[in-house]
């Protein structure tokens, strides 16, 4: 298997990972099927999405519509999941596969900027948080959830400093693309995945203030 | 009257459909005139902005305003009429409006993704949903009001229907364009006129199960 | 100094404005750092972002990164100052910055939009509102808030009205260009000051009657 065919079954696997954790986080709402295949492939292909119109080229994936056909299976799989098990379980195991996405849509979309040389050096770690993260937004504003940047949850500080760490070391090692890209998606991979073991939130000391109080209102 | 200029006042109506029940449906939170005509045409507009920037493709307001001048008047007029009367018929009256304007929209937005060859076979269908539901999520979001993908109501299934058999039939009869065109139109008018006639949901198998219960919860 | 280097360093400013308020907005809700300067960043180039996009430009950043450089600055300066003091007269003293802010992007787009031919007239109105007040929509969006269309306070009749004169006073004086525009922005941010000043608000009768009430529910 060559390094293309790992990243492009890496990027499915990602894409899988995106619409069941979607469904799942939505389902609690009582979403019907069609809602739910919508919310499965904005979610899977929403940061891309608006990446590529960003980067002024064709969206992704109008060039290989497979990425639409595994979201939309993935989410009929997830949604009728749903009405047959708990999951509790499979949604501990999707959170991984979705760290994993994380990391790999984040890093190739770093790497995309580059290879188009926009607004280096910050467009990279702009695109990679916005691809990695863009999906979920969209996700919880339609849904009406609270969006991850107002959640103490550690995830998008795993794919900033993974974008950060890219592109650096790309600087550095201009030559070891493909080492640097791996090495750049493990360290988001196992941050996200120490955050998900290990419930780790953002420490107070990096949270505002809540107002009229020292420490008190919640 | 040329089937052009058909499309072009069916176009019109429909605008004038998603501008006033925009406003209709944002009005019971007390919005002001300047918001009501901004909720207008963001709804009556959104859906086609977005599948134009997808396209990469100007957006099609730019090439003849009265799209926007139509909404704008609508709007007002909509603003207006909440002043002055209960609007409980006139309400009912739009929504089949609307639903006109619906079925419109999602087959000459999958009309001109096919003309364009974009994204084929899915991609007509994509943004023919995005294009029907596009500006109507945009309002519900920047309203702070359930979208319609969170309410049980026979909305986007109807538009999606009939994308589907826009693009099958069309595949069957490549010489019949105006014909599967108009009978997608009624398609889609239909369904979502039964739905809004006797008041038709999703039913409970087509949808998520709740948290922690097998059916108690809401 | 040239008017191309104030016009600059005014927008430098209005970038300021516009992220350091930002979090001021969204600091009573508790978020972390990250989240503090994602905010920031999106409140101060998101309205330009979408103009672009819908004049099918390079986005106005990836030409000139100090944009997002002084965006990340002002949201860690405003983050920080959150922690250590009350910020009132801060908060107070930034919200006539951010008008100042929004009367120069709003001119600013509405005459890059003319430079580029774009759907005359109503294109530079509608892109001059959209710029000045897109990304403070996509902050409240995002935070969870009620979007700025909700609210009473006199945000965007300001914004549209120097549009509205700008783009009427270029049309009978062509040639004085710079005149015309620095009478916009200041029409503009005194309006905006006024409101701040004196506390005004949309008057009732420009406000949608709530339903099944005369005036009673609130």
């Amino acid at each position: 298997m060559t390094v293309a065919e790992l990243q492009y079954l890496l990027g499915m696997a990602g894409t899988v990972a995106f619409a069941a954790t979607a469904v799942a986080a939505v389902a609690p709402k009582r979403i019907d099927l069609f809602g739910a295949l919508v919310m499965g492939v904005i979610t899977a292909i929403g940061g891309g999405t608006i990446r590529d119109l960003i980067l002024d080229v064709p969206v992704f994936w109008s060039q290989d519509l497979n990425y639409i056909w595994v979201a939309l299976a993935a989410s009929l799989v997830a949604f009728i999941a749903n009405k047959q098990m708990t999951g509790r379980q499979v949604y501990r195991a999707m959170l991984y596969l979705d760290a994993a996405g994380v990391a790999l849509f984040a890093v190739q979309a770093a790497q995309k900027t580059m290879d188009l040389s926009f607004a280096q050096p910050l467009g990279p770690v702009l695109l990679g948080v916005i691809t990695a993260i863009g999906g979920g937004l969209l996700r919880d504003v339609l849904a009406g959830n609270d969006t991850l940047l107002m959640r103490k949850e550690l995830y998008a500080v795993p794919v900033t400093l993974g974008c950060v760490t890219y592109v650096s070391l790309h600087a550095i090692f201009p030559t070891a693309g493909l080492t640097v890209g791996a090495f750049s998606m493990l360290l988001i991979f196992c941050l996200r995945g120490a955050a998900i073991h290990w419930h780790l939130y953002v420490p107070d000391f990096l949270l505002t203030r809540p107002i009229g109080s020292k420490e008190s209102q919640k």
